[in-house]
């Protein structure tokens, strides 16, 4: 054993602690299987003063200066872990300049420079593997390019951001609001100080456009993918999906509509309702799943955790593996069809065209008539009812004035008509608050 | 597009219609994803005249001269879909004999001959795939070989027959008996005419001896797999199941024991009551799963159809992309290390020396003294009861001299020390039948 690759790190914290870690955990069965060992030659880091780092590394491997390190001669790999879409950009694209391979973990930076960066390294010839910037330690990237590469995925659903699954099952078994389990879990270092970007959608909104490229073969552009935060659900919403046989779940959903090599690709992340009786209704805490829909193989489902240190550290050294076996078999930035191609384009569905079931909620004033004037405009908007509840009273008990909550499931429906139907509803004066939409997802 | 990679398939049932049907369907996006097209040149089969084939294919592709196929000039890829271990082995060591990468479906193969294929083809310098072998579509063995190629696994936990799996599915949504579901379901086609190998457990022990391989790098001796058909487990079991909430599934289960490189490897086949919580609990029909526990990613699972024609071909026309991926970038045959090494042997455990908990079933006669000559002889045997019923009354409300059950939960306990307890207490009078044993696995 003397072949060595070496490798730099971009970033120290969690991912890269956990990748120093399990580099010298695992280094015994790392080296059997690569045939090699990956040596840490570089660690670039914004303090090289900062007391108190994760894991303990030499001294001598730390460096402020992200330029020089990608350029060093004796690193075959550079592993991004920064993090944005800003200086790990430019360290990304420097990198593949100076002829290196690229692991990544960061998903905002593929997602939204993905092409580019594709593109740079098919110039430079070098490999961008990124498995750890979908579902974490779970390698949904590889049983998508590779397990399923004879299949046409059909689609996807998936709980891909850990923050919102916790936070969600965590209400879900406290009946809890939100904004106070959000607040505990930031206090136990589960959620970032700035939740926006895994509570609000965004951050699994990157994970999706991923999969859509991988799947579908086409970008499409982060900020047009419809996204619901999971701030939208309230305990109520809770009880009321449980009562029918429901839970909530943070999901991405894909799905390619029409001609399987250009049909439009419906896209969207919201809190859906899907039947407890699914597997993914089984997916707890923080843990992640991708469920996917293809031709030949019919529905799959991948398991694991999406996040955490050693996890994550998982995919972007198993990455480096497959890199290192790349190097030594000499393709390594080959041009060569695991390499994603320039994607085509492809539509994204409208909003408005999405079809899917609804689960609506009403505050109203209970007064005489109320359920009649809803269900009018309802029908009215070609939107069928499946069931209703009026404050988990059967319907024909109701009676008095009191505020209530009217509850509708409804059979398939355009988004577009229901969101017309909602806006003539909110302006009824029955209504005590806007109506809320949560769309259900899954067999019925 | 004027590449092509030019496939032989040896066998035309099931598994070689769904991969014939696959290449024809899925053209467009195989050809996209490989750079290249996959042409079937010959197909062997036992009788070339035969009628009424699963699909249509041109009768001048067939052949009865499985020694000419392999050998075949325009042939690049083997595919074996005869099953069983005589003429398959023979046309395999032909065809790596010849040259030819081979792709296989066949887990008794690799189970039984697995060392002496692998050795044969890294001599001849060709590929050999078997990702169809072990959980059908589900794509186990590429997540084991690269997506968790930096980890190390320490137990796992697999649905692997689906044929089992549809039995106790249904076994547990009727209570009706086990010999009734299994006529119903060779009626349907869902078990074969000779069901011994699904339900008896000897499928599973195959494809558990390449998990095992894959795992922890070593040969086992199949026979020596301790190894439980599901014909063990009777309705009333799933009733007391039920009752503590468990379900009864079909599983197998392999762990690694002392030091990670060398250590013992338990491995075993059996019907298990589990956890109704735990996600494998809900892999129910015929459906496949495998329940992954390693070192940095901690649990994960991979859940789909292990069996069928389009989620098998699925696999096997995945594996042929890859060989022609390894083929154009010319590291088709190459020693590297993604091929399996060489096992190491390390021991099995022995049966006797497994420590888990025990679902223990007594049929005795009712008189008084009968719960405490069984508690008395578990007890000298160190085994320790959590949990005891009686007939499912509470054991304190049990009087008069009828035929009852008694039925023990047993804490973790050695199973030499269980066996040996039984056979004291099935030579007590008080038994009218043999104690009945099944295991149980999952976190208490």
């Amino acid at each position: 054993m003397t072949r060595t690759i070496g490798v730099a790190l971009l970033g120290l914290g969690n991912v890269g602690g956990g990748v120093v870690k399990l580099l010298e955990d695992n280094a015994a069965a790392i080296a059997a299987r690569l045939g090699a060992t990956l040596e840490v030659r570089a660690i670039a880091v914004r303090d090289v003063e900062k007391a108190n780092r994760l894991v303990e590394v030499d001294r001598g491997l730390l460096t402020s200066d992200i330029e020089r390190t990608v350029g060093r001669a004796d690193v075959d790999i550079v592993c991004e872990l920064i993090g944005g879409t800003g200086l790990a950009k430019r360290a990304t694209l420097a990198a593949i300049a100076a002829g290196k391979h690229v692991v990544t973990a960061n998903k905002a930076l593929l997602a939204e420079h993905g092409a580019e960066i594709f593109a740079a390294a098919e110039q430079t010839g070098v490999d961008v593997y990124y498995e750890a910037a979908v579902c974490g330690g779970v390698p949904v990237i590889r049983v998508l390019r590779e397990g399923l590469a004879s299949d046409r995925v059909e689609a996807l659903h998936g709980i891909v951001n850990g923050t919102s699954n916790y936070i969600l099952t965590t209400m879900s078994a406290t009946r809890r609001a939100f904004a106070e389990i959000l607040r505990d879990a930031q206090a136990l270092g589960y959620a970032e100080a700035d939740p926006t970007l895994d509570v609000g959608g965004g951050d699994a909104a990157h994970k999706l456009a991923i999969l859509v490229n991988l799947c579908f073969g086409t970008n499409v552009d982060v900020a047009a993918i419809p996204t619901d935060g999971i701030d939208i659900v309230e305990p109520i919403d809770l009880d009321y999906a449980d009562k029918w046989g429901y839970v909530i779940k943070p999901l991405v959903i894909a799905r390619a509509h029409g001609d399987p090599a250009t049909g439009p690709i419906e896209a969207r992340v919201h809190p859906a309702l899907i039947p407890a009786s699914w597997l993914l209704a089984d997916v707890g805490g923080a843990k992640n799943a991708l469920y996917v829909q293809s031709y030949a193989l019919g529905p799959s489902l991948y398991y694991g955790a999406g996040a955490g240190m050693l996890p994550t550290a998982m995919s972007v050294v198993s990455d480096m593996i497959e890199i290192g076996r790349n190097i030594f078999a000499r393709v390594a930035g080959a041009p060569r069809p695991t390499r994603p191609r320039p994607a085509q384009p492809r539509a994204l569905v409208a909003l408005d065209d999405i079809r899917t079931r609804y689960y609506l909620r009403f505050g109203v004033h209970d007064k005489p008539g109320v359920l009649g004037q809803l269900m009018t405009i309802l029908g009215a908007h070609q939107i069928s009812v499946a069931q209703v509840v009026q404050d988990g009273r059967a319907i024909d008990a109701v009676g008095g004035g009191e505020p209530v909550w009217v509850v509708v499931l409804t059979h398939e429906a355009r988004e577009g008509d229901v969101r017309a139907a909602l806006a003539e509803i909110d302006k009824l004066e029955i209504m005590r608050q806007p109506a809320r939409l949560i769309r259900i997802a899954g067999d019925a």
